[in-house]
């Protein structure tokens, strides 16, 4: 299949605001790629793309695109995953796929590489990347349950357009304009695609990311919900959360209240904890205004940590302020990351 | 003073942000008004405005010019009110103070009418009105409080700008128009005018409001906290608040988390509670996607509430939405309103 450790490699979307971003990721990284091949929806096939340099046209994919593919990096929408992702196992490849499609299977491990990364090799073919908004925060509250426990997590999330993809972009840019020229804002993909109404993402805030659940829950809270409880191993987690849409293009913010298991913790235990953690950058001195924001955070993979107070009332209780590109470490990079650790552990 | 039930009233601060929603509501709703006197710091003394009208000079406030005036509003800055709100009392003015300097005087009623009305005819010359993040807050959460009790309270905010004053308005203006022009975002007054960093707001997100506290707080967050537990005569209610300034010109959200009292209550029972409740409309219908937004709720007098959820761990835990025009509800017509039981009650 591949020579000298390098390896047969498939984008799967690779025209999208994620794909590019694992085509740019790929290229930093110097990930070991022998043959790259990347691939669409028939919408999208014929597009030209560079990667190192070189041209690449976009093929549509389809199951033979996969013969002789080690790795397939998949984020072209679930249903995409859902028809091809178990013809690429079929074919031999190992499956990072970017959608919700296959996260809360019992047999698909949902990796971040800092939290559970030993999931990994009980793959059956398919690893699957966590929702953007579950990632950070999972990546921020491991070092701290490590050390302190943790039984409640309540978070209230600032998201970025650009989890919608690169049309929301378009359609917040366009909004912006129209405003600032005092003109009528036309909305056709926010706060949903999907979905029947559609609300003006311009100065405003959407409280809807994502399809309601019966449960009056979006589907993107659910997500956040669900898959920490199974990143993280602890199904009985409390865990709640409130996902809202902003006009901001890139990086999403989170403010994250937790209780930890411990008494008497203070706020430099925990700044600690952080500062040493991988993946975790911790921004936090108030006396010099110092925090992470999402146009500070953006283009870099790290997760930024700041605002860390102890409640007032509560001795368990801490709040914290969460931020990340989330079209890095909340996508492109963590699949990156996940591909990088089966090349180095050969879990393929 | 006064002829026949109208009332000379003084306006400090008449050119601000809030100043000019203060006449606005005035006109609207009619107020009784004898003589209207609009003031001003040197700095606005000359300009002209207009109401019902008519053409007013601005004048430089001085201890003065509140000879023969029954009610000034203040909206001018905490320094302002502290030089001059003494001095309209020692001639006889009633003073309805919207900055944060005599919020927490012992001997001041902080009112939002809808909780706390009837600490009015305590006041010795001066009435505070609330921060606007809170005064939207409280009126959400009493008549939860009243039926269901409430212990516990954790909110993040989602806040405009306009709270920051109209030089906070324009510079998210500018800014906004530079990223969409690809230039670079000069910041001079965000995210706290006296504070040394300034830190661009278009598409982004600040995780300061006000300056910061030596416990690590904002002023903003502390102001929730205690003027919360003040308004509802609740010195023992666990509240924390995480308040963050987001690209919107008018409205602020909160994504508020609540702990009530009683067992199994349900999400119909506090939509209800909030239905029948005054100032407050109920838009949570998550089938037809219905919830408040900030653009949806600018220009309006009343709070609007969404999302009501019951937390999925918590039997006593309820999660809501609430958003209100910061300047109106959360400002000048709370002032307004406190101006207008005043007269309806002659508490002057």
């Amino acid at each position: 299949m591949s020579k000298s450790n390098t390896y047969n490699v498939a984008v799967v979307g690779a025209t999208g605001a994620v794909g590019q971003k694992m085509l740019e990721t790929l290229e930093d990284r110097n990930f070991p790629i022998n043959q790259l091949k990347l691939l669409s929806s028939s919408r999208s096939a014929g597009l030209k793309t560079t990667f190192k340099g070189k041209e690449y046209v976009v093929e549509e994919a389809t199951p033979e695109s996969f013969t002789d593919i080690d790795i397939a990096l998949f984020s072209a929408g679930g249903s995409v995953s859902k028809k091809l992702a178990p013809e690429a196992v079929k074919k031999g490849a190992v499956v990072i796929d970017n959608t919700s499609a296959y996260r809360m299977a019992e047999d698909v491990p949902l990796v971040v590489p800092e939290v559970n990364e030993s999931d990994i090799k009980n793959h059956k073919g398919i690893i699957a990347n966590p929702n953007c908004s579950t990632i950070q925060m999972v990546a921020a509250l491991e070092p701290i349950r490590k050390s302190l426990g943790i039984n409640r997590v309540i978070v209230s999330t600032y998201q970025a357009v650009s989890g919608a993809g690169n049309e929301a972009n378009d359609e917040l840019r366009e909004q912006s304009q129209a405003f600032l020229n005092g003109e009528e804002l036309e909305a056709n993909i926010l706060p949903a695609k999907g979905d029947e109404k559609h609300y003006p993402i311009a100065f405003n805030a959407l409280p809807q990311i994502d399809v309601f659940q019966d449960n009056g829950y979006t589907f993107e809270e659910m997500k956040m919900i669900n898959e920490t409880k199974k990143i993280m191993h602890m199904p009985k987690l409390s865990v709640a959360a409130t996902c809202v849409r902003l006009p901001i293009f890139t990086s999403h913010a989170e403010s994250v209240y937790i209780e930890v298991e411990q008494d008497d913790v203070s706020v430099e235990q925990i700044q600690s904890l952080l500062a040493e953690a991988p993946g975790i950058v911790l921004q936090d001195d108030p006396a010099t205004q110092t925090y992470p924001t999402p146009l500070s955070s953006a283009e870099k993979k790290d997760v930024f940590v700041g605002r860390i107070r102890k409640d007032l009332d509560e001795d368990r209780g801490f709040h914290l302020w969460v931020v990340s590109d989330n079209l890095l470490k909340g996508a492109a990079w963590n699949s990156v990351q996940i591909a990088e650790r089966i090349v180095a552990n050969q879990w393929l």
